[in-house]
């Protein structure tokens, strides 16, 4: 149990390259092999040991395996599973590591084959790096994994799923799909908003004056734009109503600054205070 | 030159304390006074070494001191630094490391004797962690301090002020109390209120789906909400025209969300990663 064979990881960026090479030092797998379409980060996803092997297409890559992960930007995972699930052995488990899930495991439920095992899940543990240069080890150790079994799901997919994660030592939630994106659009999502909007309102006369609070507020604007672009445009509707939440709550900020109204405005700040404060470092 | 026999200072939570304690560190000081309304603070500061005598007044503090640093809340700065020049000694110079600069420096320029050696300053060395226990021994090295003269300011005297900042290592920028003002609305001001909000519009469902970015953009938030409302009440237009370039900002983020439309989310975000990417880590 949690032992893999061969793991077949399709995209060997930040998440897939650190999770091949988790399993491969934990001793968790005995083969990994690294699926991209482009040769130069393979090469050094290789290189630095985070997989075994490489290969440039699915139908190469999943044969054999016992596990596949789907570690692509969120707008081209649906398609890799269902090539990858089309190619690999019967016994196979299919897992993906994208921010979204509603959307993405509703199609993948109506055009997997019955026989299928796919089950998605959710690392949060992305950063503003990305490429297999920036895959480090332990990258999972007390993170949380959300792993979103649906009713077409097998219990014992789901928990091989779930043991995966916990055996890189993440804490795994199980929500629904639809649960997880209405939440990470919170905790997520308005985030990369909010900071970007504000890196890009800072006049550049401005930049020489920026200290701590700039620098921890804005740094996840210097993720990834393309990818992020299709994260937002996967959870829509969730993101639409989380920064309409935000953008009324600024509203309010403004609103009392120009009436000079220090209760109100210490009043959210005091809320604010108290979310971060319990929500700990 | 940058010695001082006997330096007072008014408030000794993060910035005065560490102050002290680098002055005293450094040799910079032979003595250095802490004056505060409340003894806790000041037994604090003592205990740690941060001051080297207390006093409850200012008229008791400022006696025979050659240098007055005030470090109060930015909405007390200018009612200690008239009391300390009322009894300081004549050739006594006298800062501030209030966060906004124009309302008080006007105020002191009117108030003030004509031989009271004021310079404004403003080191950039906040925290969300504040009081003497925050203190840290070399806060100011690498950070910025902006100090303010004006026409009223003697050049020895800003020059004086900007050696002492230079002593601990800090990196001295000079600018009229108005242009720091308008910088530091975006610098700093907007950032807090957007760290603010984002945390307020977190509901508690998804607190336990936060991972770094959450914790990252929102980390001031924590900071006392009781100071920061008074720092943007004292900043209150420069602050409302970030803000409102800020909501502008999101609002062109969300109409765009909902049209569905890539290219304009991610010409924002490639500005935002741009920018943040020039200013560094």
């Amino acid at each position: 149990m949690n032992h893999w064979d061969r793991v077949a990881i399709v995209g060997v960026g930040l998440i897939g390259g650190s999770l091949g090479w988790d399993l491969l030092r934990r001793g968790l797998a005995r083969e990994v092999v690294g699926i991209g379409r482009r040769s130069e980060p393979l090469g050094v996803a290789l290189e630095r040991g985070l997989i075994t092997r490489t290969a440039a297409t699915i139908a190469e890559g999943v044969a054999g395996a016992d596990l596949i992960v789907v570690c692509t930007p969120v707008d081209r995972i649906a398609q890799c599973v269902l090539e990858a699930a089309a190619e690999c052995p019967g016994n196979c488990l299919i897992t993906d590591a994208g921010s979204t899930k509603a959307a993405l495991v509703a199609q993948l439920d109506e055009q997997l084959p019955p026989a299928a095992r796919f089950v998605g899940s959710h690392p949060l543990a992305g950063s503003h790096h990305s490429g297999p240069q920036a895959a480090v080890s332990d990258l999972f150790v007390g993170r949380t994994v959300v792993v979103t079994p649906t009713a077409r799901t097998r219990p014992a997919d789901a928990e091989a799923i779930c043991g995966l994660w916990q055996s890189l030592d993440a804490r795994v939630v199980r929500l629904s799909p639809e649960e997880h994106d209405r939440l990470v659009a919170y905790s997520s999502h308005l985030p990369h908003l909010a900071a970007s909007a504000l890196a890009a309102a800072t006049p550049k006369a401005a930049r020489h004056l920026v200290a701590g609070g700039w620098l921890d507020t804005t740094r996840i604007a210097a993720a990834d734009s393309a990818l992020w672009t299709q994260i937002f445009l996967s959870n829509r509707g969730h993101a639409l109503t989380a920064l309409a939440g935000y953008e009324k709550l600024l509203r309010s900020l403004r609103r009392a600054l120009q009436r000079s109204d220090a209760d109100t405005i210490e009043k959210i700040l005091t809320k604010a205070r108290r979310t971060r404060d319990a929500v700990g470092s």
